[in-house]
């Protein structure tokens, strides 16, 4: 099976777009986890728990276990083993490198970790990113246009009268003859979401910016998703995992996780997607 | 005193300009060390042993270690602490992410592994790189023109008249508020080194692409560095590493550092630096 395949086949049985981000910040989880003996871990697994049946994949940030160090990284990895093999398993690091370097990361979270899926910045160029290609039951997501405000600096400069990004966009479209790529598009900027995927109608696209950063999910399922309501990942990370930082947290996520998730049900409903 | 104190007076006492960039690979190491416990850091300490007079810094590439998952990242703190403090310690990553992100990656290479620079990417913006910024003593290098062949893809596309990278040269002149921002530009791009010396006089570059990936070093020298002839790191690293795969690996890599340094230290005499 492709990964295509299974994420589409995810996104059906679960009628589910939501990837819940695990940007789990040590400093801010709920003060019983405390006595355990790892608590970013103890949480993970209570919230991948409680949103399992309604998430179609995680997207694990690493900068989150990075800033651990080594003892990060071993988070990282038993994170990455909790991830049941129904959902999508993400890893945000935004890596690229010349070659021989971008295949040392490639390898890291597609073959050791086995991520099914990871993002890479675009600035180096293809040979920087054809590392991640190389590996085709794997999906690769490319950022196009990030939902951060500092995205209007280097990536909407028109060059040839079209911004960057699109430029960054198209040469996706060129690259993708293994069918392995996806975009990461932020929710933050509806018209352009629409934009990229008339330009790019069956691609995966990672989208953030939903929930804390002030993406509206509606405009996003309208306007992110595929003419099958299909192959948009719409992550929420903050407003999920400290919904509450009490001993009720993980029922707190699951509760925010369901009204995220009702909505992508509701509009997957409407587009008779089955 | 500031990075650039710093840096310019081990420069001026090393006679040299020359950076060994540890992009050690586990499977090129000399058989003889796989007796161990732990091989790369066996050969990363006799490199530095061999090199430390005559290199004014060290350059670790992340990858190299990050694809060992956390045993590498244990391997990487480790290789941290043998870099003595008379030589500058570089974290080769290319990180950036959003604003939140991007402080635990500023956090892990600058507070936790305590480098002294840092290398970013530059295509999600100025709120990306911030965090990194926000340590003043510390100088963070973003990519500019890159060595590698992809760096024609978006690096070179014209945006008003100049090349993107033009864009994220100028953009580092207005960033640059604290003196703590430098660039990497490829030593396989003559010209626009000179264009971008010729733009930012004062500014530290991180310049790979000497040696293995074909960069002429007195072509780097005349035109990378700054008018009293400092401020350019050169790097090299496989070159360095991988001169003898014998018992002798240590003395070959020296040997191969010294006939840099030597073309170095010329370089400055010539130019009256002292």
């Amino acid at each position: 099976m492709t990964f295509l395949e299974r994420l589409d086949s995810i996104q059906r049985s679960k009628q589910s777009l939501l990837c819940v981000g695990l940007d789990t910040d040590a400093s801010l989880l709920p003060p019983h986890l405390s006595v355990e003996k790892n608590p970013v871990l103890a949480f993970n697994k209570a919230i991948i728990g409680a949103t399992k049946d309604i998430a179609c994949a995680y997207k694990v940030n690493l900068a989150f276990y990075e800033t651990a160090g080594s003892v990060g990284w071993e988070v990282l990895e038993q994170t990455r083993a909790l991830i049941p093999s129904h959902c999508i398993a993400i890893a945000d690091g935004k890596r690229a490198d010349i070659g021989n370097s971008s295949a040392r990361y490639a390898r890291a979270l597609y073959k050791e970790l086995e991520f099914d899926a990871a993002t890479v910045a675009p600035y180096m160029g293809s040979d920087s990113l054809a590392p991640f290609f190389d590996f085709e039951d794997k999906c690769t997501f490319v950022l196009v246009l990030t939902s951060n405000k500092g995205s209007a600096d280097f990536q909407r400069l028109e060059s040839g009268g079209k911004p960057l990004y699109t430029h960054v966009a198209e040469a996706c479209l060129r690259w993708n003859t293994k069918g392995n790529i996806g975009i990461v598009a932020g929710a933050t900027h509806p018209q352009e979401l629409s934009d990229l995927r008339a330009l790019l109608p069956e691609m995966p696209f990672l989208i953030p910016g939903v929930g804390a950063q002030g993406g509206d999910l509606r405009e996003t399922l309208a306007r992110g998703t595929s003419a099958h309501g299909l192959r948009a990942v719409i992550n929420a990370s903050r407003s999920i995992l400290y919904a509450s930082n009490q001993r009720d947290f993980a029922e707190a996520a699951r509760k925010e996780a369901l009204k995220l998730h009702a909505q992508m049900s509701a509009f997957l409903t409407a587009r008779g997607t089955m």
